[in-house]
Protein backbone atom coordinates (compact mmCIF):
# COMPACT_ATOMS: atom_id res chain seq x y z
CA UNK A 1 0.00 0.00 0.00
CA UNK A 2 1.05 2.95 -1.09
CA UNK A 3 1.64 5.70 2.12
CA UNK A 4 -1.02 8.75 2.56
CA UNK A 5 -0.11 12.56 1.16
CA UNK A 6 -1.23 15.27 2.74
CA UNK A 7 -1.24 18.49 0.79
CA UNK A 8 -2.31 22.07 1.84
CA UNK A 9 -3.37 25.11 -0.48
CA UNK A 10 -2.70 28.38 1.74
CA UNK A 11 -3.64 32.25 0.40
CA UNK A 12 -5.78 34.88 0.58
CA UNK A 13 -9.13 34.82 -0.68
CA UNK A 14 -9.43 35.27 -4.07
CA UNK A 15 -6.09 33.89 -4.92
CA UNK A 16 -7.42 30.90 -7.19
CA UNK A 17 -6.76 27.95 -4.62
CA UNK A 18 -9.81 25.81 -5.16
CA UNK A 19 -9.01 25.71 -8.82
CA UNK A 20 -5.36 24.16 -7.81
CA UNK A 21 -6.76 22.22 -5.32
CA UNK A 22 -8.81 20.57 -8.31
CA UNK A 23 -6.29 20.66 -10.65
CA UNK A 24 -4.51 18.53 -8.42
CA UNK A 25 -7.27 16.44 -7.39
CA UNK A 26 -7.73 15.40 -11.07
CA UNK A 27 -4.23 15.26 -11.93
CA UNK A 28 -3.16 12.39 -9.16
CA UNK A 29 -6.33 10.45 -9.61
CA UNK A 30 -4.68 10.16 -13.13
CA UNK A 31 -1.93 8.73 -11.79
CA UNK A 32 -3.96 5.80 -9.98
CA UNK A 33 -3.77 7.55 -6.51
CA UNK A 34 -7.40 7.96 -4.21
CA UNK A 35 -7.76 11.65 -3.98
CA UNK A 36 -9.55 13.21 -0.98
CA UNK A 37 -10.46 16.91 -1.67
CA UNK A 38 -11.56 19.03 1.38
CA UNK A 39 -11.69 22.24 2.84
CA UNK A 40 -11.40 24.28 6.18
CA UNK A 41 -13.52 25.43 7.72
CA UNK A 42 -16.18 23.30 6.82
CA UNK A 43 -14.68 19.91 5.65
CA UNK A 44 -17.39 17.89 8.11
CA UNK A 45 -20.50 18.27 9.11
CA UNK A 46 -19.87 19.72 12.11
CA UNK A 47 -17.09 22.33 10.89
CA UNK A 48 -19.82 23.39 8.25
CA UNK A 49 -21.86 24.50 11.11
CA UNK A 50 -18.54 25.85 12.66
CA UNK A 51 -18.16 27.84 9.31
CA UNK A 52 -21.36 28.85 9.54
CA UNK A 53 -20.90 30.31 13.61
CA UNK A 54 -17.51 32.24 12.81
CA UNK A 55 -18.34 33.38 9.38
CA UNK A 56 -21.90 34.47 9.23
CA UNK A 57 -22.96 35.11 12.95
CA UNK A 58 -22.67 38.14 14.98
CA UNK A 59 -18.97 39.48 16.53
CA UNK A 60 -17.11 36.65 17.88
CA UNK A 61 -14.14 37.21 20.47
CA UNK A 62 -10.82 37.15 18.92
CA UNK A 63 -10.30 34.03 21.47
CA UNK A 64 -13.86 32.48 20.61
CA UNK A 65 -12.86 32.25 17.12
CA UNK A 66 -9.19 31.27 16.99
CA UNK A 67 -11.19 28.27 19.31
CA UNK A 68 -13.82 27.39 16.81
CA UNK A 69 -11.62 27.58 14.09
CA UNK A 70 -9.22 25.02 16.25
CA UNK A 71 -12.28 22.85 16.97
CA UNK A 72 -12.93 22.28 13.30
CA UNK A 73 -9.55 21.80 12.40
CA UNK A 74 -9.79 18.89 15.81
CA UNK A 75 -12.79 17.55 14.10
CA UNK A 76 -11.59 17.39 10.65
CA UNK A 77 -8.13 16.16 11.26
CA UNK A 78 -9.62 13.11 13.87
CA UNK A 79 -12.17 12.43 11.69
CA UNK A 80 -11.31 12.48 7.83
CA UNK A 81 -7.70 13.40 6.94
CA UNK A 82 -5.71 10.85 9.34
CA UNK A 83 -8.49 8.00 8.35
CA UNK A 84 -7.77 8.89 4.54
CA UNK A 85 -4.38 8.59 4.71
CA UNK A 86 -3.69 5.66 6.71
CA UNK A 87 -5.75 4.18 3.76
CA UNK A 88 -2.86 5.48 1.50
CA UNK A 89 -4.59 8.51 0.25
CA UNK A 90 -3.89 12.08 -1.04
CA UNK A 91 -5.68 14.41 1.04
CA UNK A 92 -5.88 17.58 -0.66
CA UNK A 93 -7.30 20.71 1.36
CA UNK A 94 -8.26 24.17 0.55
CA UNK A 95 -6.76 25.86 3.92
CA UNK A 96 -5.32 24.61 7.00
CA UNK A 97 -3.52 25.26 10.25
CA UNK A 98 -1.30 28.40 8.16
CA UNK A 99 -4.83 30.56 7.47
CA UNK A 100 -5.91 30.29 11.26
CA UNK A 101 -2.43 31.55 12.10
CA UNK A 102 -2.26 34.19 9.73
CA UNK A 103 -5.77 35.27 9.69
CA UNK A 104 -6.20 35.21 14.02
CA UNK A 105 -2.60 35.22 14.58
CA UNK A 106 -1.14 37.58 12.58
CA UNK A 107 -4.45 40.08 11.49
CA UNK A 108 -6.15 40.45 14.86
CA UNK A 109 -4.94 40.84 18.19
CA UNK A 110 -3.90 37.76 19.14
CA UNK A 111 0.00 36.56 19.12
CA UNK A 112 0.79 34.16 15.70
CA UNK A 113 2.99 31.90 18.54
CA UNK A 114 0.00 31.53 20.54
CA UNK A 115 -2.39 31.11 17.73
CA UNK A 116 0.18 28.62 16.14
CA UNK A 117 0.17 26.32 19.15
CA UNK A 118 -3.41 26.21 19.73
CA UNK A 119 -3.71 24.75 16.17
CA UNK A 120 -0.78 22.17 16.64
CA UNK A 121 -2.79 20.85 19.80
CA UNK A 122 -6.04 21.14 18.04
CA UNK A 123 -4.15 18.48 14.76
CA UNK A 124 -2.29 16.72 16.91
CA UNK A 125 0.93 18.27 15.45
CA UNK A 126 -0.26 17.03 12.00
CA UNK A 127 1.73 18.77 9.75
CA UNK A 128 1.10 18.56 5.67
CA UNK A 129 3.55 16.97 3.27
CA UNK A 130 3.69 20.05 1.47
CA UNK A 131 1.96 23.64 1.66
CA UNK A 132 1.21 25.73 -1.40
CA UNK A 133 1.30 29.45 -0.84
CA UNK A 134 -0.89 30.72 -3.67
CA UNK A 135 0.72 34.28 -3.46
CA UNK A 136 -1.09 37.39 -5.39
CA UNK A 137 -0.05 40.88 -4.64
CA UNK A 138 -2.70 43.06 -2.06
CA UNK A 139 -4.07 44.76 -4.75
CA UNK A 140 -4.45 42.09 -7.50
CA UNK A 141 -6.66 40.06 -4.26
CA UNK A 142 -8.27 42.78 -3.59
CA UNK A 143 -9.63 42.85 -6.88
CA UNK A 144 -10.14 39.38 -6.97
CA UNK A 145 -12.18 39.22 -3.72
CA UNK A 146 -14.69 41.68 -5.33
CA UNK A 147 -17.86 41.70 -3.40
CA UNK A 148 -17.85 41.16 0.29
CA UNK A 149 -19.04 37.83 1.09
CA UNK A 150 -18.88 37.27 4.63
CA UNK A 151 -17.24 38.68 8.18
CA UNK A 152 -13.49 38.20 7.44
CA UNK A 153 -13.37 39.02 3.50
CA UNK A 154 -14.87 42.95 4.66
CA UNK A 155 -12.13 43.36 6.53
CA UNK A 156 -9.55 46.15 5.19
CA UNK A 157 -6.70 45.98 3.07
CA UNK A 158 -3.88 46.08 6.18
CA UNK A 159 -5.51 43.24 7.39
CA UNK A 160 -5.34 41.61 4.13
CA UNK A 161 -1.21 42.81 3.87
CA UNK A 162 -0.70 41.36 6.86
CA UNK A 163 -2.23 38.18 6.43
CA UNK A 164 -0.12 37.91 3.01
CA UNK A 165 2.93 38.62 4.49
CA UNK A 166 2.28 36.23 7.18
CA UNK A 167 1.67 33.36 4.78
CA UNK A 168 5.24 34.71 2.99
CA UNK A 169 6.99 34.09 6.06
CA UNK A 170 5.65 30.85 7.29
CA UNK A 171 7.01 29.61 4.01
CA UNK A 172 10.22 31.19 4.01
CA UNK A 173 10.55 29.60 7.58
CA UNK A 174 10.48 25.99 6.08
CA UNK A 175 11.25 26.35 2.60
CA UNK A 176 11.29 21.98 2.17
CA UNK A 177 7.17 22.22 3.49
CA UNK A 178 6.18 24.87 1.33
CA UNK A 179 6.03 26.07 -2.17
CA UNK A 180 5.21 29.59 -2.79
CA UNK A 181 3.71 30.27 -6.32
CA UNK A 182 2.99 33.51 -8.04
CA UNK A 183 -1.37 33.72 -8.11
CA UNK A 184 -1.41 35.98 -11.07
CA UNK A 185 0.31 33.21 -13.14
CA UNK A 186 -2.36 30.92 -15.19
CA UNK A 187 -4.01 28.21 -13.58
CA UNK A 188 -1.98 25.53 -15.55
CA UNK A 189 1.51 27.09 -15.13
CA UNK A 190 0.76 27.11 -11.64
CA UNK A 191 -0.26 23.56 -11.44
CA UNK A 192 2.74 22.42 -13.63
CA UNK A 193 4.89 24.05 -10.72
CA UNK A 194 3.07 22.36 -8.37
CA UNK A 195 3.21 18.89 -9.83
CA UNK A 196 6.94 19.39 -10.65
CA UNK A 197 7.67 19.95 -6.99
CA UNK A 198 5.62 16.95 -5.71
CA UNK A 199 7.79 14.85 -8.63
CA UNK A 200 10.63 16.71 -7.52
CA UNK A 201 11.20 16.18 -4.25
CA UNK A 202 9.58 12.10 -4.66
CA UNK A 203 6.15 12.83 -2.71
CA UNK A 204 4.42 11.53 -6.06
CA UNK A 205 5.77 9.22 -8.86
CA UNK A 206 4.69 9.83 -12.24
CA UNK A 207 5.92 6.44 -13.37
CA UNK A 208 3.81 3.99 -14.71
CA UNK A 209 1.42 2.73 -11.92
CA UNK B 1 -19.17 51.54 43.03
CA UNK B 2 -19.44 48.27 44.70
CA UNK B 3 -16.20 45.71 43.10
CA UNK B 4 -17.64 43.11 40.58
CA UNK B 5 -18.00 39.28 42.03
CA UNK B 6 -17.78 36.05 40.28
CA UNK B 7 -18.84 33.06 41.75
CA UNK B 8 -19.46 29.56 40.23
CA UNK B 9 -21.08 26.68 41.13
CA UNK B 10 -19.75 22.89 39.61
CA UNK B 11 -20.77 19.82 40.22
CA UNK B 12 -22.03 16.44 38.98
CA UNK B 13 -25.16 16.68 36.57
CA UNK B 14 -28.46 16.61 39.22
CA UNK B 15 -26.62 18.16 42.14
CA UNK B 16 -28.85 20.97 42.47
CA UNK B 17 -26.60 23.43 41.17
CA UNK B 18 -29.17 25.33 39.41
CA UNK B 19 -31.21 25.80 42.63
CA UNK B 20 -28.19 27.00 44.46
CA UNK B 21 -27.71 29.40 41.29
CA UNK B 22 -31.40 31.09 41.97
CA UNK B 23 -31.25 30.99 45.66
CA UNK B 24 -27.76 33.00 46.03
CA UNK B 25 -29.15 35.01 42.94
CA UNK B 26 -32.04 35.96 44.97
CA UNK B 27 -30.17 36.53 48.33
CA UNK B 28 -27.92 39.07 46.69
CA UNK B 29 -30.48 40.77 44.89
CA UNK B 30 -32.37 41.39 48.06
CA UNK B 31 -28.93 43.17 49.79
CA UNK B 32 -29.22 45.44 46.49
CA UNK B 33 -26.74 43.74 44.17
CA UNK B 34 -26.95 43.79 40.41
CA UNK B 35 -26.78 39.96 39.81
CA UNK B 36 -26.02 38.23 36.73
CA UNK B 37 -27.24 34.71 36.52
CA UNK B 38 -25.49 32.69 33.94
CA UNK B 39 -24.54 29.27 32.19
CA UNK B 40 -22.17 27.26 30.59
CA UNK B 41 -22.20 26.33 27.80
CA UNK B 42 -24.72 28.01 26.42
CA UNK B 43 -24.71 31.66 28.26
CA UNK B 44 -24.69 33.68 25.20
CA UNK B 45 -26.39 33.00 21.73
CA UNK B 46 -23.16 31.96 20.18
CA UNK B 47 -22.91 29.80 23.53
CA UNK B 48 -26.29 28.25 23.32
CA UNK B 49 -25.52 27.15 19.39
CA UNK B 50 -22.38 25.50 20.22
CA UNK B 51 -23.82 23.61 23.50
CA UNK B 52 -26.52 22.41 20.79
CA UNK B 53 -23.77 20.93 18.93
CA UNK B 54 -21.26 19.59 21.07
CA UNK B 55 -24.50 18.08 23.31
CA UNK B 56 -26.59 16.64 20.53
CA UNK B 57 -24.90 16.60 17.51
CA UNK B 58 -23.63 13.30 16.27
CA UNK B 59 -20.11 12.11 18.02
CA UNK B 60 -17.48 14.92 18.73
CA UNK B 61 -13.74 14.16 18.30
CA UNK B 62 -12.23 14.60 22.02
CA UNK B 63 -10.24 17.40 21.02
CA UNK B 64 -13.13 19.38 19.40
CA UNK B 65 -15.32 18.79 22.19
CA UNK B 66 -12.41 20.61 24.27
CA UNK B 67 -12.35 23.15 22.31
CA UNK B 68 -16.01 24.12 21.39
CA UNK B 69 -16.58 24.22 25.13
CA UNK B 70 -12.92 26.76 25.12
CA UNK B 71 -14.67 28.89 22.58
CA UNK B 72 -17.75 29.23 24.70
CA UNK B 73 -15.72 30.43 26.99
CA UNK B 74 -13.90 32.86 25.89
CA UNK B 75 -17.08 34.31 24.08
CA UNK B 76 -18.98 34.60 27.43
CA UNK B 77 -16.58 36.10 29.67
CA UNK B 78 -15.46 38.74 26.83
CA UNK B 79 -18.97 39.46 25.88
CA UNK B 80 -21.36 39.16 29.14
CA UNK B 81 -18.81 38.38 32.15
CA UNK B 82 -16.12 40.92 31.91
CA UNK B 83 -18.06 43.95 31.28
CA UNK B 84 -20.41 42.84 34.36
CA UNK B 85 -18.21 42.58 36.39
CA UNK B 86 -16.75 46.50 35.70
CA UNK B 87 -20.00 47.61 36.02
CA UNK B 88 -19.91 46.17 39.67
CA UNK B 89 -22.38 43.21 39.21
CA UNK B 90 -22.12 39.85 41.30
CA UNK B 91 -21.81 37.50 37.85
CA UNK B 92 -23.30 33.97 39.66
CA UNK B 93 -22.66 31.18 36.46
CA UNK B 94 -23.82 27.28 36.65
CA UNK B 95 -20.58 25.92 35.80
CA UNK B 96 -17.22 27.44 34.47
CA UNK B 97 -13.53 26.01 33.90
CA UNK B 98 -13.61 23.19 36.37
CA UNK B 99 -16.51 21.60 34.66
CA UNK B 100 -14.48 21.32 31.51
CA UNK B 101 -11.15 20.17 32.93
CA UNK B 102 -13.05 17.58 35.09
CA UNK B 103 -15.48 16.16 32.22
CA UNK B 104 -12.97 16.94 29.27
CA UNK B 105 -9.50 16.37 31.08
CA UNK B 106 -10.00 13.38 33.45
CA UNK B 107 -13.34 11.53 32.52
CA UNK B 108 -12.22 11.18 28.38
CA UNK B 109 -8.75 10.84 26.89
CA UNK B 110 -7.06 14.50 27.39
CA UNK B 111 -5.02 15.41 29.86
CA UNK B 112 -6.16 17.29 32.24
CA UNK B 113 -3.29 20.06 32.40
CA UNK B 114 -3.70 20.60 28.89
CA UNK B 115 -7.52 21.08 29.19
CA UNK B 116 -6.66 23.39 32.29
CA UNK B 117 -4.33 25.16 30.26
CA UNK B 118 -6.79 25.73 27.15
CA UNK B 119 -9.22 26.63 29.25
CA UNK B 120 -7.08 29.61 30.96
CA UNK B 121 -6.24 30.61 27.75
CA UNK B 122 -9.74 31.03 26.93
CA UNK B 123 -11.23 33.34 29.14
CA UNK B 124 -7.31 34.93 29.67
CA UNK B 125 -6.81 33.64 32.97
CA UNK B 126 -9.92 35.13 34.74
CA UNK B 127 -10.78 32.46 37.87
CA UNK B 128 -13.68 32.98 40.04
CA UNK B 129 -13.75 34.45 43.42
CA UNK B 130 -15.54 31.23 44.61
CA UNK B 131 -16.43 27.91 43.00
CA UNK B 132 -18.94 25.57 45.18
CA UNK B 133 -18.29 22.33 44.28
CA UNK B 134 -22.02 20.69 44.97
CA UNK B 135 -21.23 17.23 45.50
CA UNK B 136 -23.16 14.23 45.67
CA UNK B 137 -22.01 10.66 46.32
CA UNK B 138 -22.06 9.07 42.90
CA UNK B 139 -25.19 6.74 43.56
CA UNK B 140 -27.48 9.56 44.58
CA UNK B 141 -26.10 11.68 41.13
CA UNK B 142 -27.02 8.32 39.11
CA UNK B 143 -30.76 8.83 41.10
CA UNK B 144 -30.99 12.19 40.28
CA UNK B 145 -29.57 12.05 36.81
CA UNK B 146 -32.68 10.05 35.91
CA UNK B 147 -33.22 9.66 31.95
CA UNK B 148 -30.67 10.18 29.72
CA UNK B 149 -30.92 14.07 28.53
CA UNK B 150 -27.98 14.30 26.38
CA UNK B 151 -24.65 13.08 25.55
CA UNK B 152 -22.96 13.52 28.16
CA UNK B 153 -25.00 12.48 30.96
CA UNK B 154 -25.35 8.70 29.29
CA UNK B 155 -22.08 8.09 29.99
CA UNK B 156 -21.03 5.39 32.36
CA UNK B 157 -20.64 5.45 36.11
CA UNK B 158 -17.34 4.85 35.72
CA UNK B 159 -16.82 8.38 33.79
CA UNK B 160 -19.11 10.26 36.58
CA UNK B 161 -17.30 8.79 39.88
CA UNK B 162 -13.81 10.37 38.05
CA UNK B 163 -15.57 13.73 36.99
CA UNK B 164 -16.55 14.12 40.89
CA UNK B 165 -12.89 13.14 42.03
CA UNK B 166 -11.57 15.53 40.10
CA UNK B 167 -13.94 18.01 41.26
CA UNK B 168 -12.86 17.41 44.60
CA UNK B 169 -9.10 17.33 44.41
CA UNK B 170 -9.25 20.65 42.46
CA UNK B 171 -11.46 22.24 45.86
CA UNK B 172 -8.29 20.59 48.36
CA UNK B 173 -5.71 22.11 46.10
CA UNK B 174 -7.02 25.73 46.62
CA UNK B 175 -8.75 26.02 49.34
CA UNK B 176 -9.45 29.39 49.68
CA UNK B 177 -11.04 29.46 46.27
CA UNK B 178 -13.21 26.94 47.02
CA UNK B 179 -16.09 25.51 48.87
CA UNK B 180 -17.34 21.67 49.25
CA UNK B 181 -20.98 21.29 49.91
CA UNK B 182 -22.71 18.16 50.65
CA UNK B 183 -25.67 17.87 47.44
CA UNK B 184 -27.47 15.61 49.78
CA UNK B 185 -28.31 18.33 52.41
CA UNK B 186 -31.57 20.52 52.17
CA UNK B 187 -31.35 23.34 49.42
CA UNK B 188 -31.51 25.50 52.27
CA UNK B 189 -29.04 24.27 54.43
CA UNK B 190 -26.40 24.17 51.22
CA UNK B 191 -27.89 27.88 50.34
CA UNK B 192 -27.14 29.22 54.40
CA UNK B 193 -23.38 27.34 53.64
CA UNK B 194 -22.59 29.44 50.28
CA UNK B 195 -23.75 32.81 51.92
CA UNK B 196 -21.93 32.59 54.78
CA UNK B 197 -18.99 31.39 53.10
CA UNK B 198 -19.24 34.87 50.90
CA UNK B 199 -19.58 37.03 54.14
CA UNK B 200 -17.04 35.21 56.24
CA UNK B 201 -14.20 35.98 53.31
CA UNK B 202 -15.63 39.33 53.03
CA UNK B 203 -16.65 38.95 49.46
CA UNK B 204 -20.43 40.07 50.38
CA UNK B 205 -21.64 42.32 52.88
CA UNK B 206 -24.39 41.79 54.77
CA UNK B 207 -24.87 44.95 56.76
CA UNK B 208 -26.98 47.90 55.66
CA UNK B 209 -26.90 49.09 52.24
Amino acid sequence: MTDGLFIAFEGGDGAGKSTQVRLLADALGALGREVVVTRQPGGTPLGAAIRDLVLHGDHVSPRAEALLFAADKAHHVDQLIRPAMGRGAVVVTDRYTDSSVAYQGSGRDLGAVEVHDLQMWAVDSLVPDLTVIVDVPSEEGRRRRGEVHDRLESEGDTFHDTVRQHFLAMAQGAPERYLVVDGTASPEAIHEAVLGRLVASGLVEVGSP
